[in-house]
């Protein structure tokens, strides 16, 4: 069944990924209410037919839905229960989505806040960086309750190609914690592998294809390989906010009692290009040689 | 060009591996001599037609092509070079296949000793598993000249499904333990990723799922990750061997002058798993919970 008339969005934070994520929902016909903290990021929507708000509480109030896509924990708090935050200006009933990565600890706080004044919350953080949103190809993991979920689905469809609806609020944001653990840890094995290949006088692109057939093959290796195999240390994902996701995991993981000691080592492997100063570059830098070997001052 | 006769092949190690390696070698109509340390594992080759030898040097004396398939770099050294070796009954213009994983220096001085001799050396470590070396499926990966390679082409390709010329002497060995270090470095990530996703109360089955699809997946996510979600610890690949695995590549990589702090963790990790009485299970054991948060003694 075709919908009649879509609900306007409020979409707050138009970083790297929220402005192609908001742009996606303009161009899908939602009309759209926008606002970020630096006022010049609105222009682009604006131009674009969105409306600009000029506090997330202006937002919430016009918007149905409201999408929130910020830096961390503390950013998405100060958004939505701060002063003239989200909570301010919602109607009962409507929803706020957050899609930022941040402690599902928090994202648990701020919906039981939200459901004191009957607004449920969805927390959907994704994968697929800027690309992803760009293409609308991001993969979105969901936390919240199932008619929700349900009823923000074409939302998130415009947003994402696979979405999962992985269990109560707070495990969007606990998958998308496992996926940077197993991702950055796969990428930090595939940059060790990588550096033994090229020092030991193998070539890299040959043991890229050969391992990659086997036992040893990854979506890290076959992509983020390449890029170590290129030494082409540019930014997707770069390390600084990497290095943010691996400390939230190992925050959470001390919470649940869990000794995730490889976790650690890549989270300090990130930490010591960010001191070298490479925290701007691409996280497939943990296979440059001369920083690991030399920890000389870096540059891109 | 069909061949006309097949070379007499001598086969020393008749392990785990190296059993269903030689059975496979007699099928294809090579005729095999065989020797073992312990005579007993000699039996079933011998009722498959094998002639069984009594000492490494009186299979090289028969046998034109010569596989070791045994433990670790001292035990290469002693069928090779030792008493009674595989160096005092060869013939000049013989080949020598070291199909053990060992380190590439002690391949390197192996091959400059059957060098002086007119003997030609491979190292040809393999991964696959037993699983790989019954089904003649293993991925082989070769390092030596290239006209040896072509000469042992199809007594390689009896054996394995995926041969991969890589370099010279040692390479193969290099290579192989680049497979190690990004194989078990991803294992010990995707171990992590499905202890934190249990702990938080996610569905791992889904978890697996839903990372298999995006950056995080990985050839050890889909398979080895589905042995911690059912909580399988039976072998496959053996801890005790991964440690010796990951000790070997740790070796090489200091001579390289390269520091893995990640790999070096990987390792502690499976040095553990030794201590607490897992080394007999398999390497997916680094997912199992109990272990890594109570390090108490373990039982199968």
């Amino acid at each position: 069944m075709a919908e009649l008339t879509k609900p306007t969005i409020g979409f707050i934070g138009l970083g790297a990924m929220g402005q192609p994520m908001a742009l996606n929902l303009l161009r899908a016909g939602y009309p759209l209410v926008v606002y970020n903290r630096t006022p010049e990021r609105s222009k682009a929507l604006s131009a674009a037919g969105a409306q600009v708000a000029n506090s997330p509480a202006t937002v919430a109030h016009q918007a149905e839905i409201v999408i929130t896509m910020v830096s961390d924990s503390a950013a998405v708090e100060i958004v939505i229960l701060g002063d003239n935050g989200v909570i301010e200006g919602l109607q009962t009933g409507s929803v706020v989505i957050d899609m930022s990565t941040i402690a599902p600890k928090v994202t648990q706080k701020i919906a039981a806040k939200l459901a004191e004044r009957d607004v449920a919350m969805l927390d959907a953080p994704v994968s697929g960086g800027v690309a992803g949103a760009n293409g609308g190809s991001l993969s979105i993991m969901v936390g919240g309750e199932a008619a929700v979920v349900a009823r923000c689905l074409p939302i998130l469809q415009t947003l994402g190609q696979k979405i999962t609806h992985v269990g109560a609020v707070g495990m969007g944001q606990n998958t998308k914690l496992c996926n940077q653990i197993v991702g950055m840890g796969t990428l930090a094995a595939v940059a060790e592998g990588l550096r033994f290949a090229r020092a030991s006088g193998l070539d890299v692109t040959q043991i890229i294809e050969v391992l990659g057939a086997g036992a040893a093959g990854s979506w890290q290796l076959a992509n983020t390989g390449k890029l170590i195999d290129a030494q082409d240390w540019r930014p997707g994902f770069r390390v600084a906010l990497a290095l943010k996701d691996m400390r939230l995991a190992l925050t959470e993981a001390e919470q649940l009692g869990l000794d995730l000691t490889g976790t650690e080592t890549t989270t300090d492997m990130f930490e010591r290009l960010v001191r070298s100063g490479a925290g701007e570059l691409g996280v497939q830098a943990l296979g440059a040689q001369e920083l690991n070997e030399k920890g000389s001052p870096w540059t891109a």
